[in-house]
């Protein structure tokens, strides 16, 4: 028996998008703008509402950015977070962002995560996790964010993974907000 | 900016291994014995002791098989859950198992899935769970299996996936126990 290769690559227009951008962004706003653009971008491209990247936060370089493929890709796992994951990990040769032990990497998702990104961050090897829309602001739209707990936060901050909420959380509510209302299918 | 495409994909050895068995499976303790066996084959070509396999209730053959790719792929999200799941939506062509709506796909896991898996079970459109080893009895063991609810069980019956425990947990138990006292690294 025969069993398909998965292949998960960011669409085209994610290069051209960041050839016009600062990818160095100290401010936690500036790379929050980025993962609130990326979903409002991949919207644009006939995706979901949702973008993510993860930075190094030594020197505050994107290393992964990450949209919602969902759909495009024929493929539940691929929220954007999971796929800013996969690519950075692919990038740096190792499951583990916190190379040499010393964890620096920060993901940014323009919504909170589900619960499968949820699940997913422990094993990354994050330092940081940074959430524009909360997950209950996602649902009151319409969007199933999964049987998450109610102690989230305190959970990866037990882990040692430090969180950050509620990053301009207007503008990335506004995302999920327009997809909604110009009828895209909320899957 | 470029960045790389993830590839997952099984290892040489499943398709081997599976050449020489039955993959028609009616019997659950079968489809169970399916994935335990993958999984102790999967810590013999220096995998982690986990296996799953999907199949579709309707004539039980086996559509995708699944095994731990973590360290190999570099991946943290190359679950054996996952795994199977990517590639049996690979095969579908869609992010949705349920193909036209109707629900017939079963996820077998030699393991209770950790939170991630168990976060990603009600995107995947599928109909049914089945576990071997309890998540307890992993942790028991030295496995972290994450951030679970105490109820999960429940929320994912409450999504119309009906779940079914601890079929052949001892002989999925023996792998974990065994990979622990053989000394692979724990991760």
């Amino acid at each position: 028996m025969n069993f398909p290769t998965v292949h998960l690559g960011l669409p085209e227009w994610v290069a051209d998008f960041l050839s016009s951008r600062s990818t160095k962004l100290p401010a936690i706003e500036d790379r929050m703008r980025l993962a609130i653009d990326l979903a409002r971008e991949n919207v644009r491209h006939g995706g979901g509402p949702f973008g993510a990247a993860i930075f190094d936060l030594r020197d505050h370089w994107l290393l992964a950015p990450g949209v919602n493929l969902v759909v495009q890709s024929g493929n539940s796992v691929a929220h954007a977070e999971m796929v800013s994951i996969m690519i950075a990990q692919k990038s740096a040769g190792s499951h583990d962002l916190s190379l040499g032990g010393v964890r620096r990497c920060e993901l940014v998702s323009s919504s909170q995560p589900c619960a499968q990104c949820f699940g997913a961050i422990p094993w990354a090897g994050l330092a940081s996790l940074v959430c524009g829309a909360s997950a209950r602001t996602a649902e009151s739209i319409g969007f199933d964010e999964g049987p998450i707990p109610g102690n989230w936060a305190e959970e990866l901050e037990e882990r040692g993974i430090r969180v950050t909420v509620r990053v301009l959380a207007n503008e990335a509510t506004a995302v999920l907000r327009e997809y909604v209302e110009a009828g895209h299918s909320v899957y």
